[in-house]
């Protein structure tokens, strides 16, 4: 045992921490030692999520009580705001602790951007200059060396990888991106608000955080240092009756001389060799049901009917590549191990 | 009963005529006469479709049967292609006779736009001539005349409803239109399809018909018109797992001057004291479960967040004002009917 | 307006509470003239449920705003064990108004059951002696005379339908009937908990309330009356992830001398000429989708292989006639209306 | 490579085909050397099922392509009916090869039962002889040596399970047995039918083949002879809008002096150490969300009001432990393999 890496998870009892459990209760190179849920404390996790009945997992606990002298990892899958504060114990506590966040809290480098779409200023700056930005592609060296990873939000994880090779590239015109980007109910978490029943989201679909979601300063950040200057995407996320996939349909004007082919051919060649990221082939459109369960991303390029647009189209499964599977990804970046190492659930369909 | 309008519906074992029987079956000013269903005949409804078990209606028979000296309008809810020889052979065997056609035969005015869509033709030219484009808010008054009313797609329905007047106001750029239209999977029909089958479609989006969508030809005739110039917008649909409801999430960039809130204020002066289309308060989306089985169209504008976007949001309901609730709200300006006889039917939510 | 039945919903912000207003703001004769809903008072209605944006309805106030001089009839869809009260007070103020009860309130006519099943002593034990027992069909005439109709439970009413007159008819064996009765979720009401959450309810099933359902408590007082004797039902809820319908399976062992085609006459008798009960032809198992959104009842009777089994199968809209469209039926016996007066609304399918 | 065992899917396109493939892929002993699928030979399997675009695999062929040499056991996913010449053929050319059959053609032992049930008489009755009925549980030590596995039906295994132990130790009534088994689409298979589409599917439910479901023969088989007499269970499948997942709602007369604990207590004896049988707490019902996607089986046994009767539950994933987990868990046995190899995956919920 003494080579496996001790894990922590904070936030055991959302949608993102049990989809961790899911995830390392199978990795070989990882042992569970603690599970954290203040409000549902001295729980067993099988009572929270009955699906794990068979296996041996230790008890729920507060964050207080977990032993870091024991933990050489942790991931923290609690709500934005209250986040930054726990990171910042952890390692005022053990400094040599890494730390995989799933919150929004370290994703924004730029302060005032944190300030303005969150409201307030953020608590711990100095811990914010370490963060790195998790999307495993496109910052695998800076993660490996990471104390602190924060790991992007779902919506940003799908659009990001599709758009930053093509604005890098220049081969789109980076003020006219239009993104709709449809996600399933996981993505909310398990707080229970009405406009999560069930009979509020089966049977319709609509829009929300129109003009203004917070996944938006995301975008901002990669696609401006992709393009090189300041880019702008109209984000509007759509609610649709699935549990689980994000579905971006990316309408994109192509940058003089540019072919819809061609962003075709840099999609290939930006992921060529990577195991997550599939991009089918040209004038295909991917379905989020054949990733739904799994750390992969489908990509298609559509050429539209006249010749200077394109439809760009990417899809993964919020609660793993959008999240605790690309946390475990970046968990396997910075712990040295196989970038596949837990991850090679096939998708589940139906 | 000599004062009722006598109606027949061919094709009604499909989901549209269904429909249109629901509708009409309470209408107070009409004698459903006539049912076909060429491959069941002789079927009573009630085999075909079991929730009209109660209601006392003709026995399904095929469009040879039908006594056309009993009818006074006819519904065409048959597949496109073949309906155009089949309603020039009504208005043959019957010049008076009135026809709304729910198919996209007679839907676009330039013969060179269907034969460049469809792939072959029109075989009806002169009959195409005097087809009205059934967008009822838009061609009041000439539907009122019409003999054969041309009923528009439910996607085309979704997006000519607010884009027509904001092309009209000059109020948005018209080549930098993006549609993406989530629909339900009832638009597709009753054919039995391996991609239409419930474990193909649940738990799951995908785009279709990319780039290539049928319906983009009613759009580019309307766009066009209200445009005054060519228009070009991209229109993506996404099929997402709900039987009723498209919901069209519109990227549109503004004119130079224009504001979202002059969008919004002209969406409401363009359809004030209109029964069936509420704009919302500024700054409001939609959701489509609420016109779940209304004829409603409900649409709202946001701005986005910088100065030169807009997001517009337009949603009905497929078989409602998307096909069979618009083809009755037609026949009721045919007939000189109050507009909203015999669609009183509110939203079903949840 | 002299004419028309002046109505006020308390608990108007609910499913039930919204789908009383679906079905009577289309009623010829009532004028909707007060809804309440203590934690959203002075909220238009349109804001809680935007699918009535169209209609100019009263805006929502506390129960005590409520001008009883005004109200000729009163529903309250309130949670159950307040209710008791609120009617007290409603009959102390005004003595002649007329009460549809939704809750579960005054559904038990011995005191005894209800202190039993709701764990506490009625608190309106006068009051509980004047209602009646409202599952329409079966106690038209007593309804008819009310000043107090307790609507049964939507699981209650599928069941019963069905069974009450097999049952008196001496068919099946009182002491072996198994009820496994599948539910969508919207009869669980608008409260936010975590296992209403869709994602806790989608693409998946269980059972709840297994062995000890309250609406068991109805189940044994209407069966017991029918069968003469005590009779015991095992009663099994299912939820499944639809927003509407109730679906009973029911296994039933034949009285001796009884047969499965027996059944499935005393059925067709016992609600001949009924407008809302449908019995399928013998061997057919209705659909719940084709009653949704409709006050109607589908039931079936098939033979089991073996000569002494039958499976009854029974069908509604939980929101309509297991509760919203039951409490109109009963609203217009108490006012001497028409039975489907404002109720016919066909099934909505797909 | 030499020592992985080399294994062939004949009817590779359909879901259990297709899930059989997410298992093996990641089986760490087993080589997939040939996939059949006779209408789509000749296509990539990424072609059929895109969530397998990442993978390595044979391309589709026929049956009569594979190289019977090259192969050590054969996965026979085909319609039931024609499978029993294929697999004769098998033997005839290979006799030492292993089949694990998950078609219905070699489950039921009596020749008669299966012309009765499938209406024609057996065309395989030597092979029929050698086949073992595979519930891996119930039948380990004979399915360790057979050359022909036959998997038992999806219903058959959910009810199975619960109900043989409690028949064994005759803590129930034989004859007063009530199945209701509700369950998800993919059961039906990916062939184009109407009563399969989404739009007849989604939100709603209805029983099917009642009174004659052919799983009922397979239950009859096990059960007679757990009980050691004639026992009859009245089954009725339910189809309920989901994916995955059926879920046995059994309605159970106690034995004499039998009670509900003790068949919790029984049931738990049974299932003791196994690792894909979890009996949940006394009390508890299961849900089938937290099975999907996995081999795993979760039983509930719950008292019923009275002291005799009782509600047995019992949910499993149909196309994992329902098919191709249990064909994969039947073939870890026959070649000696752990019970557990390859079938690790945990539920997937939300």
């Amino acid at each position: 045992m003494t080579d496996l890496l001790n894990v922590a998870i904070l936030g055991a009892s959302g949608y993102t921490g049990s989809e961790l459990v899911r995830l390392l209760a199978r990795h070989p190179k990882v042992a569970l030692k603690a599970l954290t849920a203040d409000r549902k404390a001295g729980q067993a996790m099988a009572d929270v999520f009955p699906q794990f009945a068979a296996l041996d997992l230790p008890r729920l606990t507060t964050i207080a009580e977990v032993d870091l002298a024991a933990i050489d990892l942790v991931f923290c899958a609690l709500p934005h705001g209250t986040t930054q504060q726990v990171i910042a114990d952890l390692f005022a506590k053990k400094p040599s602790i890494k730390v995989v966040d799933l919150s929004a809290d370290f994703r924004l480098a730029d302060p005032e951007a944190y300030a303005t779409w969150y409201g307030h200023p953020h608590q711990a700056l100095e811990l914010q200059k370490d963060a790195v930005f998790g999307v495993s592609e496109l910052y695998r060296d800076q993660i490996k060396g990471a104390k602190l990873v924060a790991n992007p939000g779902c919506h940003s994880t799908t659009s990001i990888l599709p758009l930053v090779p093509l604005l890098r590239e220049r081969l789109i015109e980076p003020d006219l991106i239009s993104i709709v980007s449809a996600t399933g109910m996981s993505g909310a978490g398990r707080a229970a608000k009405e406009e999560m029943l069930f009979s509020e989201v089966s049977e319709g679909v609509h829009a929300y955080g129109v003009g203004k979601h917070r996944h938006t300063a995301e975008l901002d950040q990669e696609f401006d240092k992709a393009a090189g200057r300041t880019a702008r995407a109209t984000f509007t996320p759509l609610l649709i009756p699935m549990n689980r996939g994000i579905y971006a349909t990316i309408t994109a004007t192509l940058a003089a001389g540019a072919t819809a082919e061609a962003l075709h051919a840099a999609l290939e060649a930006a992921y060529y060799g990577e195991p997550f990221v599939k991009v089918l082939p040209f004038g295909k459109a991917p379905q989020s049901r054949h990733v739904r369960g799994s750390n992969n991303v489908q990509l298609g390029v559509v050429a539209d009917r006249g010749p200077d647009r394109a439809i760009v189209v990417s899809t993964l499964d919020n609660l793993v590549k959008g999240a605790s599977g690309q946390a475990v990804q970046n968990m396997n970046l910075v712990a040295g191990f196989e970038a596949t190492e837990g991850l090679g659930q096939l998708a589940i369909f139906p």
